[in-house]
Order: structure tokens, then sequence, then C-alpha cells
């Protein structure tokens, strides 16, 4: 059995484990203010071509969201986000347990646009009701979204300029980073994002690392006491040097892009494979995530050998289906799901 | 410079991190739900000898506390526990972002008693204006307490009665549950703490994983949905495998009492060493913390090689300090210590 | 300038004014523990049917609605209701402020039915990641609705059913209680509400009094303790029996059905004459609030000499307003604005 | 029986009820956009010579308390307050239930001292792990306290410059506002309170009101889009009104100050008594309340006519009782008690 249904399947990057094994007896200080703490956020800066920023490391994404998200938001603030976000759906209601409520704006193709922050923004202010009413506070994006799609640089920087006009910080959700970064699709560089968002963050836990997911917080206002946060929402691992030394193996010559392009490729043929095959898309993804929709029959055939998630039933006899590649999904594991397909 | 500063300065047990490197590209499902979770689940139990019991991996102690209390108590309802307690001081109010008050009382060597919890809660209800006032709806003791203290099981008996009597479920913070359990003074067992308690976290963090908290559940009322709030709170682990790996590890051939053993006896070397020095013990330790009250003249000295916490001064001259030992202290560094400490 | 706007722009209805006047130096003990309020919980138990039933009373509407939420959800729960319900768009996020995400379900006509939550129940735990996604923890129901529509006592059994079976605690918003049982339409009594729901309220703020909302809590798990609640978000009134002795006037000789019969029936006759000037109405209802889609020249006449509140716009020349009508209604003000629509 | 159990026993003056009753029928807009509301602000921000103050009308005390607490805080912070403070033990965790610790510092005579606050603040940063403990993000004073003492002048003037320093908002709790300023032994005007607090509440329940607190709002940070966070909190009353009403009645003529006089000379009258009887005060308090020390057989005399809290066992056979006399109290009721007392 070949599993393609996640992204996190497998355990870490071999550079990572042994940078952890070589390490392994150093002592060091806890909570990320070790030296290799330091030196990955260093390398992230100059990433991000953003010398000021703070980063931090969190540990997962549920976790790295909420805590952006109460770093920004006043009590009576609710954050606008795609309906199909994964705060919105898929995280048990964290945002709503910090008491927040996640104001949802329609999708498409699991993206939002300037024009519909901009319009939920001015509706707020036209109600005479407003104080009566969860005051937008803030904006969260995922890039990859949910469903692989990307945001252009032109989308984010309409966004960006919308958000700062209006004084909503944005927060981008980067838990696929790499897998955005290298799509063939992509126009955004991580500068892009450190100049266009107030934070967003670079996930380790889909790309690579056993688990961590990096905060480039660029606002001043969220840089403020974040730690403070991080320890009281169980977010700041005590030996913090794991998540350092993990980003600073992926932050190191390329690594966290070179296999994040890897999974990509091998995203990309699976999609020339589902399109040949005749079994359309649902989403238009050119990232690490593909959604075929697939004759029933020819999926009981292929759940023999593979796993995958289940999406939606698209009509009687067809069902879109999730296949994932990863940093770790090797090109002959997807050359034998390529052959199975084509006879399925 | 050798670090007796705390007993989390160094990476995990080199028979964790080599089941990780052996394990690394298999692929499983994520958040727990994996066959080494499930034997390592099934490993604990049997270690406490509580077949019925659910045992839920956590990623650090300051979430894994204010998980188990959340899931315990009612809005209005707060944590009796002593005032010295981590969950009190140390955690950036994390109990009470969760809405809880924290009920602190008087503490004696960082232990309170049976009494002190009936006079807490027989004083509530015998106030006229109880409903003006927190309601206490839960019990937490840490053990080995912040002092490196231990709860007898005459102690833990009582405390239980207690509990179970006035309907407060009981929760063990065993965040060094290791080197409790070991210590010489303890006579306490995982069987004794699964049938005294509700819940009681085995800390692997401290005590050779590079993180992750064991929670057993023994009430059916706390496992009732525990998984959710986990996710919730971030508190699940999206490849939880890493966790069920660690405790798998820990858990075979007896590795985590066997390491948390060879510390507690380093501790042991280091207090005769302070004792013979005529250093006196701020607190009356028996496990992997050790408390000397020292010149402040002979501390200046042992910072030139050491590194260890300062936790309060004692008089003019005198200031009492921690030496943590651990897993991974070596006893060429005590036996190097305990040198400059004579000399000192 | 007579107002229509809202059915709270008076004082109280003039036997709560003579009671509170009367009584106004007499001294009692505080928080609802005095005779007045023992006496009206008394009078409501007997009008409910609900001997065992526990009624307690709060000052206000998003008050009681988040109170009597959070009392009977679990931390990782949802309260399911309309879209358009009060919870989820006018209480400025008053629910996720206490922790809980509102599970929004289309509501047509304001109300939603039994097969959705049966639905939204099982699409629940159909889905594998359950565990990461927020449970179904109660329903909430308002009636009259938003709209001014019912529901009926077949629907309210069919609802009050299929929560019993699924286990999820029933509420329902009665703010506009009194219309609603007095309205033509309606075919439930307060006893009827007291054997479906485990709790819901009779609005005094808009049906007669200065303010106040009566609790029933038919349930035992949410009597218990629900006291500490309140005070504890605010919602136990010093002075509790200011509250008391209102709810004993309205209790008293029927005074709350009468007042509010009066408010219905001129709300008939408003809509009477709506519909035989050809103005269709936004909503079907037949309770104190009523819809007309006005030709907004019409609008701009009727503006000159009374108030009422835009809903929306439906079509260039067309506009959806509400008229309210209340216990203090006039039929004078009644007869002048029927006048003044005939002449529009 | 007389009952000088607390001093919230009756309605509200007649003045207050004559006001409500004389406007009854009249109609307004909600939620304190009336013009009454606004001209009991601008009374009051004369009275506070304050013309940019908000000012805003809540309910009751306890939420008084936490929404002025929670608009100051950031989630990591906590509230200094005095261990006796109202909001430490008599509000049911309700600042809790926000989400922040109430850091209780050990109070004379129910005051804490801007020492206090320094040392509070200097020894959170002065401790290298300040991230993992609760941020001290503001100051809650109760004058009168808990106690009936009142801070002086220089006192407040003293915590003012230090929370200025420290950029530690200030707000001061006055549930008792009125007998504290007409005290005999108060140096403090309404006008200091303006000039010295960022908030603080002038209470209307315990002195003169049927029920609410005015909360003025020096501070532009904490006056930004507070009203959300009162509807949020169930603490905009619809009938906003019915609060502008009762606070014009009572800063018309000085109403609010010549009643709260005259319950503090009743008081002092007792004072004597008990002093005079031989029975020593508990605290040296000089305003409504008064805390005799006094024989249990006496007090089992008094009980017979006379209601009073009881405060303490302060031996065998002498306890600590509160007498609180109010706006209502009369005169008579004041003589017969004192002649009681001296039979006693």
């Amino acid at each position: 059995m070949i599993r393609f249904e996640s992204d996190y399947e497998e355990g870490a990057h071999p550079r990572i484990l042994d940078l952890l094994t070589k390490t392994n007896l150093e002592q060091s200080p806890g909570y990320g203010e070790d030296d290799y703490s330091e030196k990955a956020r260093e390398l992230i800066r100059r990433a991000c071509g953003a010398p000021e920023a703070d980063v931090q490391f969190l540990v997962g994404g549920t976790q790295t969201n909420f805590v952006v998200i109460e770093a920004a938001l006043r009590p009576w603030q609710g954050v606008l986000c795609a309906d199909n976000g994964h705060i919105n759906v898929h995280e048990t209601g964290a945002v709503e347990a910090t008491g927040h409520k996640v104001l949802a704006l329609p999708a498409h193709e699991g993206k939002i646009t300037a024009e519909q922050i901009r319009e939920a923004y001015a509706a707020h202010y036209a109600d005479e009701s407003h104080e009566h009413m969860v005051q937008p506070g803030m904006v969260y994006l995922s890039s990859p979204t949910e469903f692989g799609t990307l945001y252009s640089k032109a989308e984010l920087e309409s966004i960006s300029l919308t958000c700062r006009e209006l004084s909503l910080p944005l927060f981008v959700d980067g838990a696929r980073m790499g897998y955005g970064l290298m799509s063939g699709a992509n126009d955004l560089t991580l500068a892009d994002y450190a100049a266009l968002c107030d934070a967003f963050s670079i996930g380790g836990t889909k790309v690579g690392a056993l688990f961590g997911e990096a905060v480039v917080l660029s606002s001043p206002a969220l840089r403020k006491d974040f730690r403070y946060l991080m320890k009281q929402r169980g977010a700041m691992l005590a030996k913090g040097r794991l998540l350092g030394l993990q980003f600073l193996a992926l932050f190191q010559d390329d690594l966290y892009l070179r296999i994040a392009k890897q999974a990509d490729e091998l995203a990309m043929r699976l999609r020339r494979a589902f399109l040949e095959k005749g079994w359309p898309l649902l989403h238009n993804s050119f990232t690490n995530q593909q959604f075929p929709i697939v004759p029933d029959e020819a999926l009981r055939k292929l759940e023999e050998n593979y796993s995958f998630s289940f999406w939606q039933k698209t009509d009687e006899t067809h069902s879109a289906v999730r296949f994932c590649t990863s940093w770790a999904t090797s090109e002959e594991a997807v050359m034998k799901l390529i052959e199975d397909i084509r006879r399925a």
C-alpha cells in the first residue's frame, strides 16, 4: 500500500535527522533561545529579505494559526477568511476557542479577493448597528489554499494594499509554503510575502521537517510580546532548538525549496496522467495536491494499492479524491501509480 | 561550561533517535492513529496496570496541563493547587486563558494535603455567597514537585480518597515522573497513580524524549471527546507517530525507568557533596533537582565552569540555587562538579 | 414622529412601575433570593405546567443567550442555529467570546428543521476527521424568529424529538415569546415549550418590562450551578427583586399575554393595510413585526412622520422595511399610520 | 427586622422612580443612544471636569469590572489588585473567564501602594523567565475598598504616577464612589479621579439607583470600540435610556452626593456608638460600611431585630460583623440600633 493521502505521512528529510543526531548531546538553553534557533532565524530573515522581521518557531499548524490570530485581534474582532479556510473548517473551532468569530467569505477555488475584503469591511461599517456585529479585525489567507491553488502576486498585492488601507493585519498560512513557492504557476517569493503580509508562516511539518512552522512577523505590533502568547498557548517548545535545527537544515543550501520542487514536479506528472486519462480536475492546482474526479469503479481498483483522501461525490458514479505528493514521495511510487491510472 | 541548569538541555536518548531514523520513511496515518502510537499506548496501559485507561500523547507540559484541566472543569470552576505549582507561576496564565481561576493553597515543600483540600472545599460551601466565588472543581498536584519533593503513597491515597468523596477529579502533573518513580524516597508505582488519579501525565521531555507527555486518563468522563480538545488547543501532533515512537522506545526494556534512575543516583551524589561541604539544602529533595544554599563567593567560582539556576537569596551572603541532573548527565560531569564543590 | 422601529422604545407597562414604586423602600436580600422573585418563579412554573423547572431572571437577551449556551456546551462543541439567528448576526460574537463556534444552518423564513439538525449531526460523525471539526453540542432556535415567523407545534415536536435522540440540548430564545404565544398563527403553549425544550426564555424587555428575561430550565443538567455562571458573566442583578417584581406583575392576571395580544392585533391591522395597498410582505409574519416591501417614494413620505427599520433593497425602486408594534403601541398611532399608508 | 446587611436592599431614590414614570411612554432609540443618556453623560463629564472623557452606562458592578479590564488587557496580561479585591474574591472568577489572571498583592486595610505596584512590575521583568509568567498589564483599585477605607489624594497620585511611568492603565472601581467622595476622611474629587485614572466607575446600584454603573473612560485607547465589547459581554442595555435617566436624576442638584453624605453621617454615628460601647473596629472605615468587633452574646441579641453581615471570628467569643448604611437608611433606624447597641 502506497500512501498519497496526505503530505505528512513520513518522518523528516534525512539531513534533519542527521543534524538532530549530530547535535544530540550538546547542551543548550531552552525555549528557542539557543544558537541554532538564532541561526535559523537569521537564515529565514535573509531568505525573506527582511532583516527586521521577528521569526518564531511553533510546533504545529493549528497552533500557529490561532496564536497569530489571537495576537492580532481585539476581543470584539473576527478574522476574515475563505469559507473553506482551514481555520473555519478543520481546526475544531480553535480560533473561536480564543474568543473570536471566523468571518467566512465565499471562496472561489479556495481564494478570496481584495474586493470581497473591502466589501465586507464597508458592509460592516455601513450597518447602523455595527456595534452589534463582530468587527472585521484581520485577514487570513492560505497559500497554497486547501485546494492547492495559489494567490498570484497581483492578487496578493491588491489584498495587501486593501488591508493596509483598512488597517487590517494580513496573515498568510503557509503550511504548504514550499510547494507554493516552487510551483510553475507561482510568481511570489518569500520576500514578497514578507513585504506584503504582517505575518506569514513557512510550514515545516508538510515540507521535510518532523514538525514545526516558522512564523515571520513583519509587523512590529505583532512582534511585541508574541512569545508570552506562545508560552501561554503551549506553543513554546521546551527544547526549542529542535525547531531551530530543523529550519537550519531546511534553509541551508535551499533544501526546503529543492525538496518542495521535486514534490511539485511529481504532482504535475500525476496531473497530466489524470487529464490524459480523461479524468477532469475538481480544482486547478499546480502544487502538490491534485483533485481528480474519478469513476467510482476506477477508485475501487486504485484503492487496492494506494491510499488517498475522499473529497466529495460529484455525481452518481464519480467522486473527487485528493492525491498528495510530498518531499518524501519517490519517483518510483508515482510512476507505478501512473501506470495503474492508465490501466484503471 | 557544563550545564546543570535544567533537565531539558540535550536532545533525546540515542535509542529514540535510532527508532525515529529507522522508521523515518515509513508511511503512517497522522494524529496518533498509527500503529506505533497504539503499541506505545498498550505498553503504558500495561505499565500502569490499567487496561481500560485511555492514553494520549501531547507535545509539551504546559499544553498537557491546561488541556487536562480544561477538559475536567465547568466554566465557573477553578483548580486547587499548591501556590508554587507550575500552573500558578510558570505557564503565563495558560489555565486562566482557558477561563479558569487557579485556586492556590499554601504549600509545604511544594505539596498540599488532603486536609487543605477538604478545608478549601468546605470553606467554599460554608460561605453563604459561594455562588459569588469560584467553585473548586478539581485538584492539581505535581510529583515530583517544583522542589523535587514527592508525595508518599499514604499522602496520595489520602488526597485521592478526599477527592473522590468530594467529586473533585484529581490530576497529577508528572513532567518529572521518571525521576520520582526511581527516587529512593518514593513508594508509589505507575499502577498506584493510575488507580488513585483521574488523570496523570508521564513526562517525556525531561526524561529522555525529544519532547512529549503521555497522559493517562483513568476517568471515563475525561476520556470522552478528549481528542477534540487536543485538536482545538493545538495539542494533536500531525505526525503523531513521532510521539508514539518515543514512548515506545522509553517503555521498552524499562528504558524510561533506567535512565531516570541514573539521573537520581547522580543527584544523590551531588546532594551528599553539598551536605558534606556544609551547604544546607533549601528543599529536602531525593530526586534529580537539588537546591543547595551556597555562599555567594563559592557560587562565583562555580559559575566559571558550570551553569545552574539562581533560586533565591537566603541571606546577605548566601543564595539557594538549583542543580538538575537528567538522563543525559554523565557521571564524569558530576564527579568534576563534586571536586569543584569540595574546593570551592 | 411616531416610532415603529423596534419593540423596546418605551419604558414599562404602568403596572410594573406601580409595583416598583409601591415596594420601593422595602428591604430584601439581593441576587434574586427575595420573596418577590420566588413568587414570580412560582407563577412562571405554574404557567409552564413545570413544577420542577428552575426559573432564573437575567437582564438582557444577548446575556441570556450566551449564558444558557455556555452552560450547555463543552469546550469543543458549537451551537446549531439558523444562519440569520440573533446569536450568529447581532450579538457581536458573544457566543464565540465564550469559546464556542456558532454552526449556522441555512434558514427558511428564519427557521431550521429537524431534518437539517439530523443531517448536520450525521454529517459531522460521518466525516472521518470529525475530531478536527466543531462538534454539534446543542440547538438554538428563536420563536418568533428574527422575521416574526413561528415554529408550529409539529415542527417543535419534531425538533425536540430529534434533539433528544441525538442528546442535543434544545434552547428556544423567546425574546418575543409573548407576541408568539398570542399570534393567531400559533399553536404552542408555555407548557409545550417547557415540555419540549431543555431551556427557553420568556422575554420581558420587548413585552412590557423595563428589562429582563426569564429563563426556564427544564433540564436538570442545565439547572446545576447555573447561578454561578450567571454571576461570573455579570448576569446576576444585585437588586434581583427588580426582575422578580416585573415578572410578578407580568404573570399576574395574564398581563403578559394580554398586552402581547393587543400588539399582535395592531400588527395584523398593519399587515392587512400593507396587503390592501398592494405592498407584498418579505416575510409571512403573524406576530408583531411586519416586513412590507414598499416603493421607495412611498417610504420617503412615511419617513416624515414615522420611524421604522430599513431591512433590505428588494429592487431598484423598492425596499423591505420593518414595522414593529409593541405592548405600548396605541391603536391611535396605528390608525394614523394606516391612513398614511393608504395615502402614500 | 431592620436590614443593615448591604447597601443594595431597597429600590431607588424616589426622584429616579419619578423620572422613570414621567418619561415612561416616551419613545427613544435603544442602547444608550438616546438624549437622556447623552445629557447624563454631559453632566458627568462636567462633574469630572473632563470634557473629552467617554462615559458609558453598564448594568452591574461585576460586569463593569470585567468589561473594563478585558478592554485594557492583552491576552497574556493580568491585572494587579489587592488580594481582597472584589475581582479576586467575589465575582466567581469573572476576570479569569475573560482569560486573564488576577495578580493579587497583599493589601493593607484593603489598599495597595505605588511601591507594591512598582515592585511587582520590576520583579516580573527582573525574572529571566518573565515570558513564562503573566505580564502585569493594568492596576485595579477599589475606593472605597471592600473594608470601607479610602485612598488619599497623595496615595492615588503616587499610584497614578507609577502607573503612567510603567504604562499600566489604572482603573478604580467606584461601586461605592458616592460614599467615598462624601466621607470626612476623603480628599479626592471626581475631577481628581478623571485626571489620575484611565478609567473609573461611579456606582449607582449602591448609591440611589435601581441599578447602573457609569464608567468614565479618560484614556483614548480604552474609549475606542468600547461599546462593541459592552454589547458582546451583555453589558449594553436595550433600553439604555433607563440608565441615562437614572444618572441624570443622580447628577442633577448633586442628588448623588447629598444622599451619599447622609449615609456616611449615619455610619459615623454608628461608628461612634460602637467605639463608645467599647467595641473596637476591625477596619478603620469613615464611609458607609462599619466593621465592629462584637461579643457573640451581644450579636445574638442584635440579631433579633437587625440583619447584618458576619465577617469573621476574631477570637473565641468575638466576631467582626459588617453594618452598612445607604442612601435609603433612615435616621430613625440608626437611632433605634444605637439604642440597642448601648443596651446590648
